[in-house]
């Protein structure tokens, strides 16, 4: 890096220390800065920094959003007796795009992980178990099918439960378009075991 | 983008804006700068409007650097009477790589390219020539082997030529480590055209 002045320099390192933008990326990100109209930068830095300082969790759901409340939560159209437990606020907004999930979410922020030391401490569990105090009709985990996602399936489920509140696992298998000579073994077994009659 | 708050959105939205950042590439970021500490992300706004305020061209070389003389230019051991002429100030960065150059550059920002209606004032050319009305030994002309890169070298060659300055074109060739079979026509004939003597 010491082929720029400092503050290019600077403004390279930061870009490189973002997810999946390597040197070369973050060199040609601050170049194209530097040449962008100062509104521009402005409008892209203040983003940032106004992202950060006025984006919190949502009181009743914990995703990401402006206001006390979420969009979603607000809504009361929606049905609040059904909730959809997700990793995290992509997750949610993948299924939002989907158009058809008329229930509300929960937002773990993470999943649990013995491998990473995180516990079911560290994510948004408890605050699912206040909201089940509420009147529930059914939980739908639609956690990761990998082996944290599964791991915290089979947690929450264990905890719930008791409760008598139906608990409900999103199918694992095929995805549609797929072709199976590129599907993993075990995506496979579970789209055998989860087989369905036609 | 209205799966998510309007902040979010907002954020989204100007990282997708920047070369090579897709839309999913631009929520993953998005979302890793809600998780990152707020003073990391006060250092990478700041970073960006820092950079852009206060990077300018050197006022002699025209690269882009945070003081008036860029550190090149200022350097005495360098030889001042060999500029070597670059597009753009990674292309410079690129050549200080090799830390073989040891005279001084010349950035053009850009290259002559009548299809984007890119004409010689717009690049910085008149600047080149009223420096070569100082004593110069030799012009390399290190402009990309691109159509523009092409077209912008003959014209500062014709232009120089009449000064009695020596004006020289880096090497065009197959590229070190480069398998034959997967080198374009162009490139190829070139080598060929360019051999030396063993």
């Amino acid at each position: 890096m010491d082929y720029y002045s400092k503050q290019i320099s600077k403004l390279i390192e930061e870009f490189s220390s973002l997810p999946g933008i390597g040197a070369k990326s973050a060199q040609r990100l601050a170049f194209h800065v530097l040449n962008m109209p100062l509104e521009q930068v402005e409008s892209l830095s203040s983003a940032i920094l106004e992202a950060k300082k006025n984006v919190k969790y949502c009181k009743f759901c914990y995703t990401l959003t402006d206001d006390d409340v979420c969009p979603i939560c607000k809504d009361t159209a929606r049905n609040h007796k059904v909730i959809m437990v997700v990793e995290n606020t992509r997750d949610l907004a993948a299924y939002e795009k989907t158009g058809k999930f008329e229930g509300v979410y929960h937002v773990l922020h993470g999943a649990i992980s013995p491998m990473l030391g995180i516990g079911p401490n560290d994510i948004k569990l408890k605050e699912l178990m206040i909201r089940l105090e509420q009147d529930v009709d059914e939980v739908i985990i639609a956690t990761n099918s990998s082996l944290e996602g599964e791991t915290t399936a089979m947690y929450i489920s264990k905890l719930i439960k008791p409760t008598g509140i139906k608990v409900t696992r999103i199918a694992s298998g095929v995805p549609v378009g797929g072709d199976l000579e590129y599907i993993d073994e075990v995506t496979l077994l579970r789209a055998l075991e989860g087989r369905t009659v036609l």
